[in-house]
């Protein structure tokens, strides 16, 4: 079971020398298709995370359950933080990081989207600029998919194919059927003010590709990678 | 089984017509004295949502796991957003909640911080002034506890019985014993930059007198009074 | 006659060695219902603080004539700062007193808003936090009357009969009469976004029960406290 | 005696329709010299808005007792808002204008500052914009005394010669003797960090030539340039 | 030679109707190797506005010659504003395009940084969701040099034979010969305090490979393809 | 030829010791009148910068190209940044003036708005008062005109005589003829919603009277008197 932040008493955490890595799940309530559930990028972040923790012996804080989306925002379900509130939630939390002695903390996501990860990326900036022998890591777990074995298009994303296998893989209890491919066309570098219209299924990718088994070794493979970034040497 | 938000897909929010109220839990990372854990009003927040849920069939959010504390922010392992950074978080979900149609949301604070709940009730009024619709209750349950049924002293606060005993209630897992009784006694009025040297355990109150049976009546006296509040007439 | 910081001049402020303590009288320009006037609460505050101030030789600024309020924003009269601009008015203050010299600090309101209040507390921990040195105390007059004996009801609050006696005592050329017992009761927990609804006479409390003698007596009693309140010994 | 917001009762605003014009007196706690008290600015203000307001029927409002200050800000006993904060107050005092139906607001300030009369205009311009039918003046007393019959050199400034006599004629008892003549002499568009070096006596001007005489006729002349911009016609 | 809005007075803007596009060419004072101007992005921004303006009769606005940056800011010559400051200019040009009734607006960077180019897409994002009818696109000329026949490896990036080819098209002048190839290589998704370490030479990619033929085919290939961004048919 | 920031390579600029001043021209896009064009003031800014760093030796840095405009705000073609934006652009670059060691800045506008140049000044006093040894000048070059030779009336300003002959001097191909004389009369202290109406021609002088020789003499006398406003010694 991984050392998980919130389960300690003050006492456990204060005797612990030196502090482990903090390994801080970000997710988001953000539309997946018909077939998964809003948590979905929590969830997948949560299991990365405490699956990375039992490896390497670092922490997991509580998930950060809300965050930033924009394609996504206009379909029933999706909340979304501003930018400025998510940017202000990890600067805070980097600060106490910073007051509680720990060295590294990484930022995993499970939302991949721009803002969002400029979001962390910025406030982990401006913290690292005051207190420079932190050390931040932000990343989002698909960021790391990078040389998996799987069989999905080039064009596979948000619902798709790999996202489907890695809930099916974690919570097949909530993943609701499939759905059909759709591969999405934005418009090229116009800021579009209703983007689900490109997308009305809430599905970027594959569904109907995935499995459970692939699911599994995509998640196996994102912890691998994981422990590989949280351990590289950076002189 | 609750209905909970994170576990719906899209369609099946969209389909709830009209939208029931929403709770949000509000916990925080927190300190609370050599025997509880650092979840500990996040885990009696979920816990009230989640029974009051079941009652009144409202919606659960997932949980906002971090939220503002001053006297015990100096502790190991206490984590405090900013005062802006929570009613931010706080106003955000709320206008998402008008975009959704959502008609009453409550946020319920395992925390009772006087800044904390002011940040959640300082956002809730200024969106119900842009939203006169909007019904948003703002309440800790401990401000629900008048007229149980409890053997504590008057000074029983944060960590102390009550909340060592509705602990050991929820998850006594996750209490690590007990710890000896404390009654704090802040200077009248001063701001105080150090507050944690009056309470240098980390309680203010007296967990001595904790049962998981009082836990058990308290946790049910706090839905009961949850669900009138939630069910008042307001004209 | 106390030391009026507005009726010294430069050097005269330069040289009191050390600083003695300053007291801030808050007030702001608010209904108080059909008898008391709009600045009812700085007209208090004032008084308050120069009383003290002759007692204990402090020295006591000029009032600051605007706050915030929300209950009884609505109605005729009533002007309210945004929180943020009381919260930025008091750190502002705050950081020069440190720029002085002063050590010691006491915002000292009329008026017991909770949003009012917050503003005041959260100015000063965020100076506090910076100036650990800084002694700051932040009160409402009215948080000082525990203990005075007076006939009124619990439910005496807002214009109601200890504000009108202590205006009968203070200004009786201001006092208009009288108006009749109100109790207000509001929604539990709700933010309401038409609250004056629940007290259409701008009273909460009941007025007839007034009288210049308790007011004398009230005022007398405030006094006292906050002197013990500003000479307390705090290690 | 005129009309005071203050010491109306809300149903005495309510029934004043159309509300007059609202006078707000502007003033700062500042270093004035040797010879004159901090509060000198807010004095003459508040004067000249209570000889106005008697002659047009307009309501004077509590005066706004601290401002912004620049190159007298590090003397003993100067307090500065910073810019943002007196801006913030200034647009929180407008809208609240708006929100009760006064359709003409003028901010009389006794101190003539550049930074401090900008932050007043600029959230003039703010509300304005949102709300072009509401009238709003912005000036310091001192911009009015063009044509005015005095002795004073060009270089008459700050707790100079005219500001002397015009405290002179208002509150003798606050005047504490003289001060010899200064002419200052600030370094061409540069930003001073230390622009107190240039007039350590904290007089800009001739006080020896002061007379409460002519602070009598200084201040009927103010008062009729302000009726008169407060009266003209504007298509 | 194209239409330039600082050259126009404001009867000749006027007459246009219907607006045609604006181009903005956003720059940045940068660090750009030993052999490439500080000016080096904005020079290329310009041209490629200056020549797609001509091609489609848009206008070319005047340059935004300061942004942001993070890898290269602590190179000697670098400035950078703030992530806000970038995000504050973008948001208040699109606000009076929507004024003047322009309908397309394009910033076209010549500098691609992560967090530059966010802040540029958070305005835009800000705006049109308030303002639905503007179209803006947001974009990078080297987002758009996908299908040039140049000999560069895929890690030549800043300052390196890309960028060389194209300053030695546009400015020979103002190219101090070349620099040698470095491949930077950062640490995996750490926020390094430190980057420029990486590249000691200000260099990432391979100046030797440059030439200003390859430089003016690649200019004409970013002029064609933003033509086609811009004329692209969204429904 | 003028040093200019933007011309530099990196090492050319870190070469420098000490550091040469730095000229900031600073401009605006605005209406200036039926003859004039829209970077009326940007042209001249620059024009006059780099004309004293010819003299000097200092550096000229890029353009602001935009600024704040208030009573020219609404006729077509007048780009205005807000206060706050503007004020930043200034605090970033004198932020990094001091990280790259330069030991004076200038601000130099071409428009001499009073929010506009007060945004630039407040800015300056805000780095200033962290970084006293930063000297930093703030000015329009239209404040240097006094004692100048020319026959303009008192009431010459915005697009009036001098500027038309300036813009003759720099730049008579953009200049469209001439315009006839207005004097504006604003009302007096009135924040007007709509001033434009007071010179619906957008001039407020007499262009009539302009030529290029006048332009010549004033742009020579502005230059003649920068040099000595960046010599002047202060001790």
């Amino acid at each position: 079971m991984p050392l998980r932040l919130g389960e300690m008493t003050s006492p456990q955490f204060a005797a612990l020398s030196p502090k482990p890595p903090l390994l801080v799940p970000v997710g988001i309530v953000e539309e997946h298709g018909p077939h998964l559930p809003l948590d979905t990028d929590t969830i997948q972040a949560v299991a990365t995370c405490e699956a990375v923790a039992e490896r390497i012996g670092a922490i997991v804080a509580p998930a950060l359950s809300y965050g930033n989306c924009s394609s996504t925002r206009n379909f029933p379900g999706s909340f979304s933080l501003s930018f400025d509130t998510l940017r202000a939630i990890a600067r805070d939390i980097l600060l106490d990081c910073v007051r509680h002695g720990i060295g590294t903390v990484a930022f995993v996501s499970g939302h991949a989207g721009g803002a969002h990860m400029r979001a962390l990326k910025l406030a982990a900036e401006e913290v690292v600029e005051r207190h420079p022998a932190l050390r931040v890591f932000v990343l989002s777990d698909y960021e790391l998919v990078g040389g998996l074995d799987a069989p999905f298009p080039k064009w596979d994303g948000h619902a798709g194919g790999l996202e489907t296998s890695r809930m099916l893989a974690l919570r097949p209890d909530l993943v609701k059927g499939s759905a059909p491919p759709h591969k999405v066309q934005f418009a090229d570098f116009l800021v579009d003010p209703r983007p689900e219209r490109r997308f009305p299924s809430g599905v970027m990718g594959d569904p109907t590709l995935a499995s459970a088994e692939i699911g599994r070794r995509a998640n196996a493979h994102i912890v691998d990678r994981l422990v590989e970034v949280l351990q590289q040497k950076v002189e």
